[in-house]
């Protein structure tokens, strides 16, 4: 008998570049680690307004810490990450609705996989969390679909979709359902293991869930060569 | 030429469990990784009220989540944390002002070595961390400080000294000395790398502080085993 892949559902928002860490950790050990990884786009300012939570950066050392953090793990993990000019403007004056939005209307468009919404969430990181370019304007959204594989009709009906009320629900109800798993912020990783849920905060705890998910041993040791021989 | 020992100070509290994760890990990487490992005992109570941090318990779904992530994470690094029956009086009322003066007069009276400090340190953190015993009362300290090797005169002559204007100006300066370093919670962990000093936040960034001395591989691999082999 083979062994059943284990379900491992990320919830994120491009907003959070350390979802962005978590994002790519997890699509290289996808395979490696052999997870029925599913993606899950939601609103991150739902899930701090929902939680009571506030942003890290709101005390001044946190966010002095968190620049040196994100830069070493970004070079640690060969992720080309670099903060906005204005990273408050960026995080919470414009804000990732409407690219959340996108995101969604991504998925609810692509029937088989979600290698769609991988690439689009992928292009919306690159631009607000490495190349400093708005995620929040119809024309942002565009580029990011292009480049994500979509043609420019495709782009126009996702533009459209975005702004659907079924959209809208449907991110509410994602958001709502990482609540439902004591969210507090992104990413928020679920791992159904033997149909209990074990939520695991933030994209430093990989180690403890290669533990938990039985893959601890040479999977691990891989992980850093994962990092230097695959990206992007 | 031998490769000098590189410098690492801990910055901890009795009071914060992570703390205990990061300094039990530490101590059993100390040699592996040939470090000069400074314990710096200091007030938390301090440095949150500088840094404008609150505690992340305060969040009701943050508080659940520690709850889970710490007993993972302490039986994966064999452990023996346990939370006390009521977390809030023992860390928040009760709090370790008398037991880090106590380990700072210990730091004060050592005069080669630090094993004391050590023995001291962790002899509190399994008072209130994992048999749900007072931290604060003379009798408990002197308790910590038999069960550490200390005769029950040199007890005596430690209590007193915790009360000294001598080791409360210590532990402010070790306090300050963090807020220096831009601390905002322990365990606050400084690597001084070729002059520079790196600072890691919290027991989950020994991967990376791992890559930064330059340690990563074999001895990475070891972690696990060092974990189930030693312990207390």
């Amino acid at each position: 008998m083979s062994n059943p892949r284990k379900v491992v559902e990320l919830f994120y928002d491009v907003v959070s570049p350390y979802s962005w860490l978590g994002f790519e950790v997890l699509c290289r050990y996808r395979n490696v680690w052999n997870l029925d990884l599913r993606f899950r786009p939601a609103y991150l300012g739902g899930v701090m307004h929902l939680s009571g939570n506030k942003p890290p950066a709101i005390v001044p050392n946190k966010a002095i810490y968190m620049a040196t953090d994100l830069d070493r793990q970004a070079k640690y993990c060969n992720i080309p990450l670099r903060f906005p000019a204005n990273p408050f403007e960026a995080m919470f004056e414009k804000g990732s609705l409407n690219a959340m939005r996108f995101v969604t209307a991504v998925s609810e468009k692509e029937k088989v996989g979600d290698s769609l919404v991988e690439k689009v969430s992928r292009e919306l990181w690159k631009r607000i969390w490495s190349t400093d370019q708005d995620i929040t304007e119809p024309a942002s959204l565009s580029e990011a679909g292009l480049k994500a594989g979509f043609s420019a009709s495709e782009v126009e009906e996702l533009l459209k979709l975005a702004k659907s009320q079924q959209v809208k629900d449907k991110l509410k109800q994602a958001t709502a359902e990482a609540m439902e798993h004591q969210a507090f912020g992104f990413p928020f990783i679920v791992c159904h293991m033997d149909g209990k849920p074990e939520a695991f905060f933030g994209s430093d705890r990989f180690e403890l869930m290669a533990y938990c998910i039985g893959k601890y041993g040479f999977e691990h040791v891989v992980s850093r060569h994962l990092c230097t021989v695959f990206f992007l």
